[in-house]
């Protein structure tokens, strides 16, 4: 087994060798990475079954089992999403801007690769096949660090996916896997300062709080969202009804999902009943304010101060009844986690304080949170979504792992 | 004294009303604090008086003192910085991109303030006025912890330009002064999660290591610097001669001044000689490789591998003769800490591939490493130089002190 400083040095090499490779070089490298994949289909759901073997041995629940089982159509799906990856724009080489100073230098500022980006994850081995498309497309070296679940699927990913930038003409080590799955692994990667230029946590709120806690690689922290609906008076009853159906149940366990819906007291007594109705077929469980409880009756559970604060990932929804637009805004940003916020309303002013007071990566007018996504906002794939404010907010797409570098330019020029 | 606790809520509180102000506000804010530190320079003076005194009972180094030291003129300069800050444009609310999305969604990314931001800095008081209104002209809460050296002096002005601001009608804990300068105010700022955004260490190697191993709190790293010419073949090497001096001895106590000079194999013999006799009359130590020694004789001490990896900040240069342009690459790319690298050539193909392989915030061809600065570069004001890749590299104007916010309007879209 490799150790950290064997991985970061092989890491830094290849990624000086992506830094420089032109976009084709580096589109065929995913084809070749995408053809691999389908090609050897049956070598991945080989090691495949052997992780869901000793996971079903292991009495995992249905639902992360479903998370580490592939089947031919899974893995088709993971190709395909390769080869989408080579129809995006590459972030790498972009001039975002520059000018030709006083004394005659030309500074240029040009977006390059992050280096060798770390990435910490659970039992889901697609990541470790779009995490290392994503960082190949934008120039960066990957090392990748899975679950123990799915150990065996994710050596055969990733072999797979070394040999074919191999034989593509690119080098190997831009995609590494971590073997060892030990917590010392990832506590040394945390601390691999000067090997890992940045480091994503990708997983639950656990794995994050432990990464942010614990690294001293800048992190990027990911998806934990504590989204709110604010139905305002005046707004669209029935639309207000649909955005938190959908925001709420379209996919209850992801980070952009509505945890505390808001509802102003003016439109309380019609729209709860309404808004009850839809999520009842849903069977959601509601979690109200007296308020709510008195409008809904007592089969509304009461809601604690945990309830306001939590991220349930769950057909669970906290309920507010609220006396103004102000204490919406207030309530949003004693609990919001900064994910996605959103505001059904009918009144311009009201959609413009609340998108100027909010803070969160994105805010929503007359919308479902369920939209942030890096693919919904047109970034094509995304790695994560950003829920602090360094570097990026909200869905990272390809060009948001780069950074940027300055070139000068001059003729002799001294300070 | 206030608690990490409480001053991080009132800082939340200042961050939503400057997050709102318009520039007009902030502007008006910033020329009443550039006021009030020339009205009341006596104030200023008489309690940097009590700071240098004490400075000098515990026997404070001259250089350290100077540091520290005010006096009317230097107040004078620190008002007129204030005042050239309020006429750079306002970053916040510069939309950056955007579309509508074939669902009619309109998306919009638009800047805006960090929100809090921390910053530890040791002896130098005008660091506390500087960081301050970059933050206030970016929309930003501030809290300040300066080094217990100027406890004195930073007290009475944060406190000066606290009164400042509520005078011109904007929150007055929009600058905080952290009062405890105990080791452990230090750390708590570091771990406050959920108050602060970012930190910020402005100071010696020490301290910015310090708060990189041991922040919770995302941090931008700034200012190490080991910086290197590399004097190609063939090149004009009366410019070689002029760069090299500028970079080592314009000032060479900064990040961006060079430490160690690389000189191509051909032009060794020629160029060694001229570079000695200019840096001789700054009284320059040279420490070379054998080669070096060989031309330039026994007085130039042998370079170490330590010298290499040093940044002296003193008029000490390391200097190595190489084979090749990618000698010279490997080497800067085994010691360099990625801030700024210079190439003197005059080959069209040398300087493309110096600027495309070498990784750093600014790379040079033909001219001095001086430049990386944000005045330099045309930022105005910056509040420092990252050398880390996360959020930004190079100098950081006020653009840098701002993050990013999806404003998305619909009419009733769900997912």
């Amino acid at each position: 087994m490799k150790t950290m400083e064997e991985l970061g040095r092989r890491a830094k090499g290849a990624a000086a060798v992506l830094a420089a490779a032109g976009s084709r070089e580096k589109d065929r490298g995913l084809l070749a990475i995408a053809a691999a994949l389908r090609k050897h289909t049956p070598e991945i759901l080989a090691a495949n079954a052997l992780d869901t073997a000793r996971a079903l041995e292991a009495g995992m629940s249905r639902a992360l089992l479903d998370r580490l089982s592939l089947d031919e159509k899974r893995i088709q799906g993971i190709a395909a999403a390769v080869e989408e990856i080579v129809s995006l724009p590459d972030p790498v080489g972009r001039m975002d801007g520059g000018s030709v100073r006083p004394n005659g230098l030309s500074i240029t500022r040009v977006r390059v690769p992050l280096g060798v980006v770390g990435i910490i994850y659970e039992a889901r081995p697609n990541v470790t096949v779009d995490a290392a498309a994503l960082c190949l497309k934008s120039g960066n070296a990957c090392i990748l660090r899975g679950g123990k679940e799915a150990i065996e699927t994710n050596l055969a990913l990733a072999g797979i996916m070394g040999r074919a930038l191999t034989e593509a003409g690119l080098p190997g080590d831009a995609v590494q896997l971590v073997e060892d799955t030990s917590r010392e692994s990832a506590n040394r990667m945390m601390k691999a300062n000067g090997l890992l230029d940045v480091l994503i946590p990708r997983g639950g709120g656990g794995l994050i709080q432990a990464v942010v806690e614990q690294s001293t690689v800048p992190v990027i922290q990911t998806g934990v969202g504590n989204c709110h609906v604010f139905v305002d008076s005046p707004c669209d009853l029935e639309m207000g009804v649909r955005i938190i159906e959908n925001a709420k149940c379209s996919r209850p366990s992801v980070c952009n999902a509505a945890e505390t819906l808001l509802v102003h007291r003016e439109v309380a007594e019609t729209f709860l009943p309404l808004a009850k109705a839809a999520l009842d077929r849903h069977k959601v469980q509601l979690r109200g304010c007296p308020e709510t409880r008195r409008i809904l009756g007592e089969s509304v559970l009461p809601a604690s101060e945990e309830d306001y604060a939590a991220e349930f990932g769950d057909y669970i929804l906290a309920v507010r009844v609220v006396d103004s637009l102000e204490e919406a805004i207030d309530h949003i940003r004693r609990y919001s986690t900064g994910h996605s916020e959103a505001i059904v309303t009918s009144d311009y002013g009201h959609s413009r304080l609340f998108t100027q007071q909010v803070d969160a990566a994105a805010v929503y007018v007359n919308a479902s949170t369920r939209f942030t996504d890096g693919g919904e906002f047109g970034l094509g794939a995304e790695i994560g979504i950003s829920t602090q404010k360094l570097h990026t907010r909200g869905p990272m797409g390809l060009g948001e792992l780069t950074t940027i570098k300055y070139i000068v330019l001059g003729s002799g020029q001294i300070r």
